[in-house]
């Protein structure tokens, strides 16, 4: 049985592109007692990867050169010797870029319950994404009826389930998006009442467009992307807003560490806080935040949208374009 | 009666110097229905009086030119059309740096209670400094046992208090002073268990001597100060670290909007929660909190130490020297 795998070639500076990478086929490996074996079908692609392989500041160690990339996937348990995985069990876990996985129950984050969303939803809506725009948001922004939360790389996986749960809410979500096209789809299809674009703000500047989108001022800000467009939403916070770090998907490279304007008397003068949110820190509330965010799917109150390709060899170029903001929605690969 | 006043005669750039100021004699004001007149005792010099009149962002609207510089002080009822303050009643308020200032309830801040504490004590100890250490650092520090506490301008007036509640919560207390001498006095009397000298580091480097004096890194950072000794700190904060941005007493002027490293990767990382601390959001708890602190004081588990001149016109100066940090402790102007 081959095991097709994306494996990192050269350690990237910045965003990684497919040449730091290379598909490399070798047999499928063996378990162990206490192990199982998996075989992928959805690999996600997320901007988290960059993180993964760059050497820099982060929450896990780099992925070693010449290993398999880190990466979630959706996968069926295809032989076991643990007990508590069983053939044909779907899981959620890091079975890196490759078709076939060896797994502990160290590398599961959840199980997939096939009833509750198409087998894909489990890297997305019910996976990572869905679990961090639910939990951030009510967590950290905890907004109130009537409050603006805006909302970046709003037409992305993340972003795009914020906008619905913050309309459930009954605040205000406005989305900040590179294009139009992206825009008027956040506000058909995402529950955001207005958008901006960071790319051709309406007004000329980021500034005016954001004001005029958001008159009151920016009570909840969930980022996903820091530097120049946060910049600005800082100098338009509301009193005691609160900021969501999620992601720094702008900055291409944090060696050396780069600069802006300071943002510490916004902080003090609005009584900000300002807040990291790393998803692998709510393992142990994955499962009832998934079936509240499956339920809403049931109702039909919330909908999700992927953007999938067919060929493992792809994902190094579908990661390139999670940074320019080329997908829409949640980017998998399928292979099966 | 004449009324000596501290009156704004330009409006700086940055820190306000004594040239900004002059000193004007008028006869002391008449009080209407509603109001009285209170003699100011012990006028209070604060880094906040910086925002006060500059024009930049802050949390209340410039000094305007020719007024009379806006400040706390301790002041005592003297004469009253107000049923609630009554002859002899001595309270902690908006009286300005002036002999004589027609209160209103509007201007009060808490009463002074003189068998609490010695009345200097309601501006500093039991006033806003005393009141923004416990309620910041128990709201948005929350030390655990064993933990790290940096404090900046440590030796100052709010930070003097800051690293003896430390030491009571059972956490360890690290002092950022600008000399030796100051850091001695930190470990002597306000409960630091060590110091670091910005000035002169140990080590040769800020980043040096902070990872020595704070091992297991740094788990609150009580910032006083902003800027560059802020920017080594991220870079030293523990996992899930709380960061009290109580003030920037080190940035001289944010017009134009200085620029400093990034700080976005060291949030989302370490998940770090910056939260902006204004004492006057928390009017309502200051009776109880300075009931607690006066408290501490009769134990003999608290010291302050006040720095005093007797002279009005000494004030704009020693603005000056509190941003300098020359000052030790409270800095105060006694009138009588």
């Amino acid at each position: 049985m081959d095991n097709r795998q994306i494996v990192l070639k050269s350690r990237p500076v910045g965003i990684p592109q497919p040449a730091h990478f290379e598909l490399k086929v070798s047999p499928a490996p063996q378990i162990g007692e206490g192990e199982f074996l998996v075989e992928n079908h959805y690999l996600s692609v997320d901007p988290a990867q960059r993180g993964y392989v760059n050497d820099e500041n982060n929450y896990a160690p780099p992925v070693p050169i010449g290993a398999v990339m880190r990466a979630m996937a959706v996968a069926q348990v295809i032989e076991s010797r643990h007990p508590d995985y069983r053939l044909g069990d779907y899981l959620y876990g890091w079975f890196g870029w490759q078709d076939y996985c060896v797994g502990t129950p160290a590398s599961v984050l959840r199980r997939v319950i096939p009833a509750q969303a198409p087998l894909s939803a489990g890297a997305g809506l019910l996976g990572i994404n869905g679990l961090t725009a639910h939990l951030a948001l009510h967590d950290i922004g905890q907004p109130k009826v009537g409050e603006t939360v805006l909302v970046t790389a709003a037409a992305g996986a993340v972003g795009s389930i914020v906008g619905q749960l913050v309309q459930q809410a009954g605040a205000r979500a406005v989305a900040v998006v590179g294009s139009d096209d992206k825009g008027r789809q956040c506000i058909a299809e995402y529950g955001y009442a207005a958008f901006v674009n960071y790319r051709q703000p309406a007004g000329g500047t980021l500034d005016a467009a954001l004001r005029a989108a958001c008159p009151q001022g920016v009570h909840v800000f969930f980022d996903n992307t820091g530097g120049e467009i946060a910049d600005v939403v800082f100098g338009q916070m509301a009193l005691f807003g609160r900021v969501i770090q999620c992601g720094t998907m702008s900055i291409a490279s944090w060696v050396p560490t780069p600069v802006g304007p300071r943002r510490d008397r916004e902080i003090l003068t609005r009584r900000l806080r300002v807040e990291g949110f790393v998803i692998f820190d709510h393992l142990e509330r994955y499962d009832d935040t998934a079936a509240a965010l499956a339920q809403m799917l049931l109702e039909r109150r919330l909908r999700y949208v992927e953007d999938i390709s067919d060929e493992i060899a792809d994902a190094p170029q579908a990661l390139v374009e999670v940074y320019s903001g080329r997908n829409r929605g949640k980017r998998l690969i399928r292979l099966r």
